[in-house]
């Protein structure tokens, strides 16, 4: 760790700072004094034993700057403790990954003195926030100053200064040196390579690593198709009905697709030691609110909401306005379609400029409604997913996914749903699917990256320009780093990358077999992604708090039920080809039996696929095994030797 | 546990024998006294610690008679630590379900005194089975007196004396007085009660106890379909066309149910202790046979088979062979529907007495021939699963499970299919449905219960008589009834049992529709079924060791592809009647594509509920939380105080 650099910049040689906690401007006092208490007292009186100091600030524009921002250090061995808290996993001399224990430390690997180094930054920080969100009440009743603020014994202290805007947020400090490396090896480098994985993990931690594995992973899992799509392309542009080769090809291309991922998920969870690393019990999250009782598992006081409510609010609200707004969104696209053909119908009594500007517009007003309605649904699914009053995060994380998830593809993909089974027009098909891809890929790009960066830099020149007025063109010194990612925007997760992946996989799976071009427009698309992507985490926003994950988590069964539909839709396509529409002259009936068994086959064949196929390597396998073993043999070895009848 | 009065007539006042070691009649005289050696040393020299004492034969007909029959038994406190070292759970004193540990004994329920009436006697001879099976060679090369029954160190040596057929059989006795109380509170008493689980687990343990908790399970479940049947048969008989709404309430009949039975299973498996329950690492099954290598898990010498090997086994041999019966199976069937054909013409062509007759031939040949190739196929399956050379006892069985089930799959409901959906002859349909439900529920019943029982009675009379010769109208002395128990048949597990009702399961939910009174036959048989089976466990079948078991395991599996089966051939079903017909009146396409659509609206709804109902009840949730909560916190506590820096 670079940490001593910026440490003699703060003030104390051995206080190296990792999160930032920043109050309200005009938090009180006596607020501040017993948060900083609560943080620097022993463990053993239930305080967190950080090391606190506040953040410096120059003698000018005092009056803009919060003087409330604190820098939180802690000891190696408080870290190292605090490991074993939240249960990591690190290698073991042996080459296995072990739950890492304090009295065990010297057998692991690169465990080295007192063991500074042994944890990234990323872990640093991440067992810094858990000691954080886990220092709990005792027998305040109240935040000190503020009468409103309630406590009871065991309420997590951040969790009720954050409901009540105490406390403004609390964010890990990026590292300019690791960042510049890791940088440099991920991006900045013009050269065809795997991503730093391993290093991104270390510094982002192993949430949005998997992210990146996983965008790898589908870019390259795509190459296949994009070169069996582009002679296609080239040669045989106008027979477009010669589709069912692509077809079959896209049909066995998606199930092994998303069953081997599951795979290298599994060997780089295993090698982060998240696979087998068991969750400490989830805190309810900021915004869960319910009448105080005692929680069944944990024997705490906390609020209680009762589950039959939720479910009902879930069922009886929360269902029937999605499916309403699913219904209105078909009924737009409805709408659309027929003022498509009155355009058409103006335009072929009257051909003329005015006519042929009318075209566009159902098109036009098309996309901006759709726009606006995703915008406005994506606002009521936050506000209904947080009225059903989730206890934990994760929960409440699912239930929008689940909600925006099934809103955007319907609005993605009903009209092109629409083209081909109803107009049945593979022609049109071709060229929406076309414009949408192209589209929504620039405006993703733009929205994601480039503007907030845009942003960023004018605010980020400003500061510049503050610091050179009194210092010169030096790099920037250190309270101002600090304040300047105070500033940057936060990254809100994973949640819009993944849905871009996923719709960008639909495209592919559902349709490509009329457009095959579509392969190698994500390609292109994902390639330049790695990179945006990797700039706007760098650069972009302020640095993330490292999210432990063991796998894609809900995304993989939205993936898995892509595929699904991916199958139906394609053997309909197939279905509607006139090559295999040619060896049924006769009649629809024995066409249609035909397809509905083979897709039939299909399903059950991917059902056997996904089950024979281990989701765990054989070499994972066996090392848990393992593990597992050995803890069942300490356990027995223990018995006779405590227990044993003396004689 | 109502042991003492056997233990007194079996010598010693200490000793209640639990389980009964049969070896050969001419077992070598140092084997044995090496075996007892083994199994009556002390733990810390790697002894079982057990106790044994050879059964008394009398002065009469010793020629006849195996003089190496031993009984073994165990002191409560070894009992208990074998209780620890299985992992049982039990209940705790605050009623939860807890690991037992020996230092925390007094802390469990219904723990009084020394411990005695603790466990069931099913738990301590699973304890005393598991402890000879944990039995280890340490440095003997070979069974003294067998130079060819090689061991190693940390070979099972029970095992090598079982694959040499030194050891023939390990059984538990039967306890006359509890299962008197069990089988009457059982199937006795003529009334109508549920089935005493609790007092079955206790005495069989909870693999069976599952078996009769899901015949009882799915016998109440077909009661609403009875009840919707009958009215149905009784007015409608004619109008059989009329089976959509049966159909509709099949389909979802069929999802509910198996989805409930989980959340059923599960709470039966949390009351047995068997859900939380960790498995001990499972030694290598009798037959496994490869060179001897180490084991990667558990790091001990034992033979190593490749798993390369194995897979090529099964992909290029066993597929293909179970392929190759299901296609000759077809066959068979098309030369029996033409047989058929065959029999008909010649009756239309010539009635009279002896075409008449002829009439029935094909019906008697195919039956006999698929009884025939059932059995050849039964042993062909078991041959290539031992062939295939599985490492563990449960991979074997699935591998088994599957070829089997697969096979009489096709063989039972091929010919149903092919009525159905190719002949589309609902009458004869319905003719044959009920011929092979009535039939195979009569030869069930008498094969499996009574013809076993009327051999074991033969058996048992002529013990009888021998006794009578000396003793008169006595009970059978202890050592007679022994013997009496070791020439009983083994029961071979509960694999035949759930195949049965896989089969019922098939006829009620893929076609019942047209013929309601399915579900009443079922349900008839069910009832008969519960008390054959009881009595088949009590009085027909050797007392089986227990089985722990948290689930029905592969045959939850079974049912559920079962049931998404059941939901095409209802939708095709539907189709086919013509009352939908009748709607689409103009063209068969429509009606296919609209009932594509359902089936495939209805699929969807159907993985919807799977995922939206949990598999575990809330209560048992939060039960199992709370451990895990517990185990962290435990966890967490022991770190501060161990290794607490100290100021």
């Amino acid at each position: 760790m670079q940490m001593d650099l910026r440490a003699s910049d703060a003030g104390g040689a051995a206080f190296a700072p990792l999160v930032v906690l920043e109050l309200a401007t005009h938090a009180k006092e006596e607020a501040v004094t017993w948060l900083l208490g609560r943080i620097r007292d022993d463990e053993r009186n239930g305080g967190a034993e950080l090391l606190v100091q506040q953040l410096q600030i120059g003698g000018r524009d005092d009056q803009k700057t919060n003087p409330n921002v604190f820098l939180v250090g802690s000891t190696w061995h408080r870290l190292l403790r605090g490991a074993e808290e939240v249960g990591l996993f690190k290698e073991f001399h042996d080459g296995s990954m072990r739950g890492f224990t304090f009295s065990n430390r010297e057998r692991f690997r690169d465990f080295q003195g007192d063991g500074d180094g042994f944890l990234s930054a990323a872990e640093c920080q991440y067992i810094i926030k858990h000691e954080l969100d886990t220092l709990r009440a005792r027998d305040e009743a109240h935040v000190p100053g503020y009468p409103k603020a309630k406590l009871y014994p065991g309420k997590s202290i951040i969790r009720r200064l954050q409901s009540h805007s105490i406390l403004v947020q609390v964010f890990p400090l990026h590292d300019k040196e690791e960042l510049k490396r890791l940088s440099f090896s991920w991006y900045r480098r013009i050269k065809l390579s795997f991503q730093p994985l391993d290093d991104i993990r270390h510094y982002f931690g192993e949430g949005l690593a998997l992210y990146f594995g996983f965008l790898e992973y589908f870019t390259f899992a795509l190459v296949p198709m994009a070169l069996v799509g582009i002679p296609y392309y080239l040669f045989d542009w106008e027979n477009y009905d010669k589709y069912v080769l692509i077809a079959v090809f896209n049909l066995v291309w998606s199930t092994v697709f998303l069953e081997v991922w599951k795979r290298c998920s599994a060997t780089l969870a295993y090698g982060w030691g998240t696979l087998s690393r068991k969750m400490a019990f989830e805190e309810p999250r900021p915004g869960f609110h319910g009448v105080l009782g005692l929680n069944p598992v944990t024997g705490r006081e906390e609020p209680i909401y009762p589950n039959a409510k939720r479910q009902l609010r879930i069922y009886l609200v929360s269902v029937p306005f999605v499916l309403l707004c699913l219904y209105l969104s078909l009924h737009v696209m409805m709408i659309y379609f027929s003022m498509e053909v009155w355009a058409l119908s103006a335009y072929e009594a009257e051909p003329g400029v005015l006519s042929s500007v009318l075209l566009f517009v159902p098109s036009i007003v098309y996309a901006v409604v759709i726009e606006a309605m995703n915008l406005a649904y994506r606002y009521a699914a936050e506000f209904l997913t947080d009225w059903e009053n989730h206890r934990l995060e994760s929960s409440y994380q699912n239930h929008l996914v689940l909600k925006v998830l099934v809103f955007n593809f319907v609005n993605c993909f009903a009209s092109l749903f629409y083209i081909a089974f109803v107009m049945q027009d593979m022609v049109l098909l071709r060229q929406s699917l076309a414009t949408l891809l192209i589209t929504s890929q620039i405006l993703n790009q733009i929205m994601e990256a480039f503007l907030p960066y845009w942003l960023q830099r004018r605010r980020n020149k400003k500061a510049h320009r503050r610091v050179w007025r009194v210092m010169g063109d030096k790099e920037l010194p250190f309270r101002e780093q600090v304040q300047l990612e105070a500033d940057m925007s936060t990254y809100l997760g994973t949640f819009d990358d993944y849905l871009e992946q996923f719709l960008l996989f639909g495209y592919v799976s559902l349709f490509s077999c009329v457009y095959p071009l579509a392969a190698v427009l994500v390609v292109l698309n994902n390639v330049t992604e790695v990179y945006s992507d990797a700039f706007k985490m760098c650069h972009v926003f302020k640095r993330p708090f490292s999210v432990p994950a063991a796998n894609i988590g809900v995304w993989q069964l939205a993936f898995e039920t892509m595929s699904v539909i991916a199958v139906v839709t394609n053997c309909a396509l197939i279905g509607l080809s006139p090559q295999v529409q040619a060896y049924f002259p006769e009649s629809d009936t024995h066409l249609i039996l035909m397809v509905v068994s083979v897709e039939h086959v299909l399903l059950a064949f991917k059902c056997i696929l996904a089950f024979v196929i281990p989701d765990v390597p054989k070499q994972i396998q066996i090392k848990l095994a393992h593990l597992e073993f050995e803890s069942l043999e300490a356990l027995k070895k223990k018995v006779p030797m405590l227990q044993r009848k003396p004689k």
